[in-house]
């Protein structure tokens, strides 16, 4: 497009982006060789740091650097509960609650069938392990709740529940600070349902 | 977010890609970390090449990874026309229809008073001086038929008549609005030979 393979080859690469095609990636070159050539550095070598340095931990299957997080590694928890969320994100948003203390899995995706993600492309095996160490009773699905969310909550609920663990789910319900009135009715539905 | 540096510098650095927030930039991280490590050394050392190699025409200013680019150095084309554009990706789009055989400048951006874009920030003055080169005697001003476009196209041609060379603008046979890297050929094709 430009008189330049380099140009070229770095609209084909940032096409490797998730979301973003070849518009959107001609729009992030021209942007970063016109106005930000710092931030080609800063990418660049962030990039391959992460690709480096990053691998999961052997515990709970997140994103660190060390063979076992810091969260797996806080012995102050409570080894009898074993949080599942999707990303490092939704732990993320659990932890700043401040509300659970136990353990975590990571499961780095959920079940989507129609994208052919099944068992064994995130990372329900190793939370089977994780989970059977004899320490855990009860495993707390906090997958999103969303279709897949929910399918892939049910999966690993009646799996873990075979096992002999107790297994609960996040409370679906009215959020906090919400006026009825506007809130819409399958959750009002879901909470009156899940009422205590 | 991740127990990881590594993976918040990347979502930091992918940040300054232009229309990425936080939260894309995190989806973005986590892809490539948990499916695409290839991607990311490809796109390091895409980025690294285009910062180091990619400059620009000494004569049309658009990328290239010489001084001068292969169009400029195209002796066949008509000295006497010059077109000028706002992108490569406009160049392009141009050079696909076989309607112009002049040359170009390429400005690299459009004069936006709103976001402090003005005159010296993108490639006025160097237009100026190519314009004036003695063997041009016609400017195609091709910017976008944008509120932009057409305002960078006014500020250009006001100020390349007073230096007495003959100013046409596209003919409005391209659709008020649009960009003209994704209008159809044979519009841009009609538009080139209506130029007023
Ligand atoms: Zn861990
Ligand atoms: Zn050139």
């Amino acid at each position: 497009m430009a008189d330049s393979s380099a140009v070229d080859a770095l609209i084909e690469a940032l096409r490797r982006l998730p979301g973003v095609g070849v518009k959107s990636a001609s729009r992030m070159a021209f942007h970063l060789l016109q106005h930000d050539r710092d931030a080609m550095q800063r990418i660049a070598r962030a990039l391959q740091e992460a690709a480096a340095e990053v691998r999961h931990c052997e515990r709970c299957n997140t994103f660190t650097e060390a063979p076992v997080c810091s969260v797996c590694l806080d012995a102050r928890r409570d080894a009898t509960k074993l949080c599942v969320v999707e990303t490092p994100a939704d732990q993320a948003a659990l932890e700043r609650t401040g509300a659970f203390r136990g353990y975590y899995f990571v499961l780095m995706g959920k079940l989507s069938p129609l994208d052919g993600i099944g068992p064994k492309d995130i990372g329900i095996s190793k939370l089977f392990e994780r989970a059977l160490d004899g320490a855990v009773s009860e495993v707390i699905l906090a997958t999103n709740f969303t279709a897949e969310g929910e399918a892939t909550a049910h999966v690993i609920g009646e799996a873990l529940r075979q096992r002999g663990l107790t297994v609960t789910r996040l409370a679906r319900g009215v959020p906090a600070g919400s006026e009825l009135e506007y809130v819409d009715l399958g959750t009002i539905a879901h909470a009156l349902v899940d009422r205590r």
